[in-house]
């Protein structure tokens, strides 16, 4: 045999994947029913000693359930197929014991119950039909559905979508839903990334709120929490498999394992989350919780891994982070190298108009204080872009210049900033139209927070119902002595695991006439504006004014306690926040903390 | 007055440093002796509840020492002027002890001992003249000073350097100096990042081994590590400052505080480092030790500010970084997302070339072993570029084709992968010219490590001299356990504090002198290889031969434990490793284990 016919010749991409075709943990994870009535089983178990699929309510075995053998595929994918239709409860036995799918889509008992087969393609909201908002047309309205309504499910949410489409709003974004402990919650801690939460309505609750979204102009983002698991979940979760690392520590448990051993099927398992959502439940976009707790030293990020697949599988479904790491990467594109995202949240937006209108010094409000910390942030919401930051201890951040002002998501207030204070109480009611004003007119994303959009009064306190005594007890003794200086005051913290804290929550829609009247003029006023750069932002800083002009309109804000006449070019006072308002002889005359857009 | 008379235009430069000017931290560091005879000091020392500087042999003190006060001039820096010539020693006594300065430039009585003001530039080596090779010339000579003469010397190095110019060996590469513990070791304990080790002799005899490579034509590359700091110095560096963090681990200690609180004194102290052996010594590049261990989550990671700082001073000046990520970034331009950097080590060139000559198939070998591999590892040498890795159990690395071969560090021998052997044994005499052949005709940057130029018999073995007696008996334990499996066949694993352990390894210099007469015909040969990427790749699996096709030269290898006829294009035997090679009929037949260069 020649040499000359033996030759291969190398092409780049020849070697690139040493094993052919597609990975194991690659292929759908968790219960997919199939055309022929049978339903595929896939779960990845590396840490398994012995696994099998146990089915409720089948004709063998004495208590009415059939355990089934798994075919062990390789890399520690064990998969069957089997008569469970759509509906059949089942449970992974992993060493004897009862677990529930690590990709489950339905726990219609909670995070202690079995998994349940569903069958995604009879799913409402799954059609592509709806045609979403632009990043210029995006307004964010941030819904925790277990206090939107009295009932707190997504059926009960679906009448008010009405009402916030007609206020202007483009697009609700959901507190998470990932099945969490008990049946009240942030949803911060979730353990089954998959399955929409039991008591909010499930996978179907949810896919009926996104078709009805859909049906009244309203698009659906989610936020899903990919950073750690709800620590009720960790030794369910660790049975399994290596799906934690101890390379790393989040603040709020194990960090997920995304570049360690074994770490492939763990990031193909928050993946398939992550299209999942988009892909059957007809979700517009996703919103990734505290990337910043997210460590992954791989040569492509977990984030960005994200945002190529979800992009991949619809161009214009949304990835939005929440990053508190000031760093324009992560809307940068993969060639770039960035993450890829379309847009951040960006909290120095927020820590800037809220300490000029309240005053509050506190934490990290500290280093904020000044007009012209909010005109930069006019420019690009990163007001720390590389500086110092007295409250970090260290510089901080990176210029942001080439990302579009579409890029950054901004809010006078979120779920974080009215409810992680002591009381949970939102912005005071006489600096509200003014927080309205300048968040809803700047450049940005705006994200309005429920309820604030007629003057909600309720606050929105912490609250959760975890079903492990033990974790009750740490979440709220961790409350009380993050807020303990409040208590000396004689005002009690209110006890987290309290149903009354969750109660008090609930939105009452007692509304406040003239704030209600605001929202849908600032949403209009905002649709007239051009994209973009602010074209000039000016400031005085002892009279703690800002103007800034945004193509012919003139955006002017007092921050003062007192009354401030300010120059401006336009004669025409297309909205203001106070009626007194005025213009005169080149000058808009305003009131106390408040705003005038002029023309 | 006006509010049009106040009104300040915000520009986005304008707010970017809230605080004006150079931050303190930015000032020079260490001891600096000015034009007036006086010398600056300068440390930042926030966790020193009292500093003060001790000068030796001054006037005041019963014990001839004069401590004096320093001023806080804020963020945790202190600084005073003294009256201390180049020379003199001194101490900072921090909390009423006396500890080394940490950046100190000058330890002659070793890591115990005081530090000692240097004038950097009465230092020889200084100047700019010196031209430095191109990428494409670049052919690294990887250098143990403490081994490479019977001295130890950076002096004694000197006589040898116009035998590797003639070699043809364009820069030498120098392990670790950072003042380390004890007299003698591999260096990678460093704790004094600036100050070239005493025993080496010292700052002086760093820059006249500089000075004299390069009026031999010689450039020098200093490795450097900035991933943790020998255990030997944790304790006097922390009675300073934050200098470590809890948030990330290495494998060999506390990670440096690079994004915690309080870093960016940190990272000044680091960057003022890796610019101070360019600017004042000379060098002409870094070699960053284990990049992969330096965990920076902030905008700028650490490794892409120091790129860029060296670059600054002196865009000559090379940054070359050894990266166990196989990942792209390292080496594109801030512009991309990357480091900066110029080049990175590429292990998987070696493990594929090693496993083919030797068979050996332990712990990270077991996945290499074919010719294909070798093959993709001559187009751009990360053979994992993204697809699974048994031996990490996941998916590692990211193509690379965007990256110029010359961004590349490739060889068959090192001082780890001899070194980090259980009796640090080199490369088998037989399989030798085969290993040179492969390595210096390839497309990337050759590294030799030093004495295998000419078949050094002497093994390079892991050796210290802790002094610290329980971190000399972890070190000497560690090496035991590692290389236990060996000691059960009898053989004793050389003890790493033995002074004979050290002796053993310095080079005899006994040639083999076929193979001394090999490695200058290869350099000569790769000076007239085309630049770029190798322009055809073609192997053969079964037969284990390899043919390279560089513009009109072959470079054809065979790895088979017999002889093997090629094809060649090509009629002129440029040159073999071995004489037996002849060309006849279009075919190059070849001894077992031999490479040849046609044309």
């Amino acid at each position: 045999m020649s040499a000359r016919r033996e030759a291969r010749r190398f092409a780049p991409d020849r070697i690139r994947a040493p094993e052919a075709g597609v990975y194991p943990w690659e292929l759908p994870l968790g219960a997919w029913p199939r055309p022929d009535g049978l339903t595929e089983f896939r779960v990845w178990a590396p840490g398994a000693g012995t696994i099998a699929l146990r089915l409720a309510g089948g004709e063998a075995g004495s208590d009415g359930s059939r355990d089934l053998e798994l075919e062990h595929v390789g890399h520690g994918i064990h998969e069957t197929v089997a008569e469970a239709p759509p509906g059949s409860d089942y449970w992974f036995l992993v060493n004897g014991i009862e677990l529930p799918d690590p990709s489950s889509r339905w726990q219609p008992a909670g995070l202690r119950g079995p998994s349940r087969v569903l069958d995604a393609s009879t799913l409402p909201g799954a059609g592509p039909s709806f045609d979403p908002p632009s990043a210029e047309e995006l307004v964010l309205y941030e819904m925790h559905v277990g206090t939107f309504t009295p009932q707190g499910t997504f059926e009960a949410a679906i009448p008010h979508l009405r009402e916030l489409a007609e206020i202007g709003i483009t697009a609700i974004e959901i507190m998470p839903v990932a099945e969490f402990p008990g049946h009240y919650g942030w949803g911060y801690d979730g353990v089954y990334i998959s399955a929409a939460h039991s008591t909010y309505g499930g996978p179907h609750g949810l896919a009926r709120l996104v078709q009805a979204a859909h049906e009244g102009g309203i698009a659906v983002i989610l936020d899903v929490v990919y950073n750690h698991l709800g620590a009720s979940g960790v030794t369910a979760m660790t049975a399994f498999g290596p799906y934690f690392t101890g390379k790393y520590e989040t603040p709020w448990g194990k960090a997920i394992n995304f570049d360690d051993a074994d770490s492939d099927p763990v990031r193909e398992w928050v993946i398939q989350s992550a299209i999942g959502w988009v892909r059957d439940f007809g979700i517009d976009g996703l919103r990734l919780d505290a990337i910043h707790a997210i460590f992954d030293s791989g040569a492509e990020h977990i984030v960005a891994a994200i945002a190529r697949r979800v992009h991949e599988l619809n161009e214009r479904a949304l990835v939005i982070a929440e990053s508190g790491l000031n760093d324009p990467r992560v809307m940068r594109h993969p060639e770039r190298g960035g993450y890829g995202c379309d847009a951040a949240w960006a909290d120095d937006f927020h820590h800037a108009l809220r300490v000029l209108l309240t005053g509050t010094r506190d934490g990290y409000y500290s280093e904020f204080g000044s007009v012209a910390q909010l005109a930069k942030a006019y420019h690009r919401p990163y007001v720390h872009d590389g500086g110092y930051s007295t409250f970090r201890r260290r510089r901080f951040g990176a210029p942001a210049d080439d990302v579009a002002p579409t890029g950054f998501v901004v809010f006078s207030q979120n779920h974080d900033q009215v409810g992680n204070r002591a009381f949970g109480d939102r912005l005071p009611a006489h600096v509200r139209p003014l927080a309205a004003f300048s968040t809803l007119l700047a450049p940005f994303v705006p994200l309005l927070f429920q309820g604030e959009e007629y003057g909600e009064p309720a606050p929105f306190q912490f609250f959760s119902d975890h079903i492990d005594e033990k974790i009750a007890a740490a979440t709220r003794e961790g409350r009380r002595r993050e807020f303990a200086a409040f208590e000396q005051f004689g005002r009690e913290i209110p006890d987290p695991q309290s149903p009354t804290t969750f109660e008090s929550s609930k939105l009452t829609r007692e509304r406040d006439a003239k704030l209600a009247r605001l929202y849908p003029e600032l949403l209009a006023a905002r649709r007239n504006l051009p994209g973009g750069d602010a074209h000039e932002i000016e400031f005085d800083e002892p009279g703690r004014w800002l103007r800034v002009r945004r193509g012919p309109f003139e955006i002017v804000s007092n921050f003062a306690g007192e009354p401030r006449r300010v120059a401006c070019a336009g004669g025409r006072l297309v909205l203001a926040t106070d009626e007194e308002s005025y213009i005169k002889d080149g000058y808009v005359a305003m009131a106390p903390l408040s705003g005038a857009l002029i023309e």
